[in-house]
């Protein structure tokens, strides 16, 4: 019998979604908001453009921008001594992966005091956070739809994953206009990081129907979007890899991930690489290794991505991981694991640092750290 | 390009998600619960259940079960009065559409005060409503998922549609084991009432990607366990069933529905027949007349209800309501609208009203109360 829940913000998606910004805020209570965004952003005229939303409203805008890809523990621990000071209500983040989780550990130290170590982990958030409203800038960390939040102990070298119901925000508000301006790089790397969170999902030991049908929507949209997304900046298949991340993230979010998560975590944190480089290097293995305890649901997975046939489901995932391969070969992307780990000899650190990443829980296939050993000398 | 909002509750599924109540209500912060069910669900025992899980936890509770099959104006206002004569700060229902959706009302009263009439159509309602918890008891309403509730406004005669972002409750707690005390017929009605759901809110003006997977995956389920639930009362299909309305629920609460539902609470104003069958004698002809708009999402349908074939969408369509024709005569239901509707007079009226539903608004074919009427006499 299925034993489940699902959890997710409300969603406002489209283009122009972000004009409804002030209005989500008023009717989360705000007053004083702390707005968290990057250089980036800022660069690419998104900030300005939130502060004269805001303004216009007459909502007061703290703004915090000491944020860096793999947010920091440090970085968390400032916001939050800002928010306080500034005596602010309700926290608006605009970015990617590494401003929104940026901000959702400023909301726990709010919410909760402490450190933000003390919070990794499952469900060890006890105090509400102030209200959140995430505004996504990359179709692909959907840390805007999900209960996750990525923070990296600089002294340990871990990126913790911290897992919270109180972790998903009031509102996400999905405006795929905003992925015009970035360019191809990162939006491969997005699409990658949401092609694996689909993946992970659809075959992790808690996923139920209402999450495999958002990671199979995911796979579908990613696969046939990719290309004139990266490689024309195509508005329509910028949007739907908007909508891709979006159910992605309804499926990670409530059936967690897996392995490859978690070497990635853990890989961020010895290397800090950027999260979705590190998918075409270990997706394919980390598959491969899953493959046995999951046959039917990996043929799923096949078949979104290579096309319906009528084979045995085996020949069908192989196949799917070939094509993925191929893919990730047509886009020129690094496969090889030696030319982001400096050092051999960090692996067995890396992998035993991943055993104890919560995404392995919920892998398909239990994995000691020699087995995860495999996947990264497969992949090296 | 997509413009779309998506809004659900909290989900807790799974025999035995009741057990959660208690905790569920802490955190929405009840001290003093107002407790909406009806006569059917105490002989069943279901009412003593929660009754005794609120004790056992502390909380107060005020029981009210003055709910009629097809909720009145009356009983919503006299259900407010006694909320707040109580000070009750917290509603939890228990049942199917009648009693959740009687909840509702007295919430939007108890919140913005007035007369319920005050709130139908689309998004009236200013101010918030108290904290909701809703369990349902049939897998068909999905009043626990939606932003809908249907109150009748007795001297109208008005089965009215009151939708607002304010009217999905913060929990939806989902025990399929509660289907298990239920008849064949109140499951057969559930099931074609979540079937509807999905169906018209596929082809809806409004549907997104969001919504459309929800239902495709609602009509699956049904159409593969409605005949287990129903005639075994088979446990893993009355789960299933369970997964399908609360799918279903997802997509209508978020794209509407069609002229069926409309000429559904139209005629339910005027006859006080039971909700869910209206459908097996309007569905089928409904269909046939959305049918020029929508033949592609037509076909899709029909490929899900008879099974995947090579065959032009029409083919597919026009197949797929052949066989829901046949499985409502399977089933002996009632197709001819004759036997409900006592005065063929009254169905000019029925029709007029059915046109300034908003349900009627978000339909794929455009249609004036003759068109509605030619609906009718096909189904006669």
């Amino acid at each position: 019998m299925l034993n489940t829940k699902f959890a997710i913000p409300d969603i406002i998606f489209g283009d122009g979604a972000i004009t409804h910004l002030a209005q989500c805020a008023r009717r989360v209570g705000a007053q004083r908001i702390f707005f968290v965004s990057d250089q980036g952003l800022e660069d690419a005229g998104w900030v300005d453009m939130v502060k004269g939303i805001l303004r216009t409203e007459k909502l007061d805008c703290v703004y915090f921008n000491d944020v860096k890809s793999n947010p920091r523990d440090k970085q968390v621990h400032r916001g939050a001594e800002i928010y306080l000071e500034e005596r602010c209500d309700v926290i608006v983040a605009l970015g990617g992966g590494s401003p929104m989780d940026a901000a959702k550990g400023i909301g726990i130290i709010v919410g909760n005091g402490g450190k933000i170590r003390d919070y990794e982990g499952a469900n060890r958030i006890m105090r509400p956070l102030p209200p959140m409203i995430l505004i996504p800038s990359t179709a692909g960390s959907s840390s805007d739809i999900s209960q996750f939040c990525i923070i990296t102990d600089v002294e340990r070298e871990v990126k913790m994953s911290i897992i919270s119901r109180s972790l998903v925000p009031n509102i996400s508000i999905i405006d795929p206009h905003i992925l015009t301006t970035q360019g191809r790089d990162l939006t491969l790397a997005s699409a990658i990081d949401a092609l694996s969170h689909a993946v992970e999902s659809y075959v992790s030991k808690l996923a139920s129907p209402f999450t495999e049908m958002n990671a199979l929507k995911a796979i579908e949209l990613i696969i046939k979007n990719i290309k004139p997304a990266a490689e024309d900046g195509d508005s329509k298949a910028l949007e739907n890899l908007s909508i891709a991340s979006t159910a992605a993230g309804m499926s990670f979010s409530n059936a967690s991930l897996g392995t490859l998560h978690a070497l990635a975590h853990s890989l961020g944190g010895v290397c800090d690489v950027l999260h979705g480089w590190v998918h075409p290097i270990l997706l394919p293995s980390v598959m491969r290794y899953n493959l046995p305890s999951c046959i039917e649901k990996m043929g799923t997975i096949g078949r979104y991505i290579s096309g319906p046939r009528v084979c045995p489901d085996i020949q069908a995932a192989e196949l799917g991981i070939n094509t993925l391969e191929k893919l990730f070969a047509e886009f020129g992307l690094n496969t090889k694991l030696h030319k982001i780990v400096p050092h051999k000899a960090s692996l067995e650190k890396i992998c035993k640092i991943a055993t104890r990443d919560v995404c392995h829980l919920t892998n398909p296939r239990p994995a000691n750290w020699q087995d995860l050993m495999n996947i990264c000398e497969e992949a090296w």
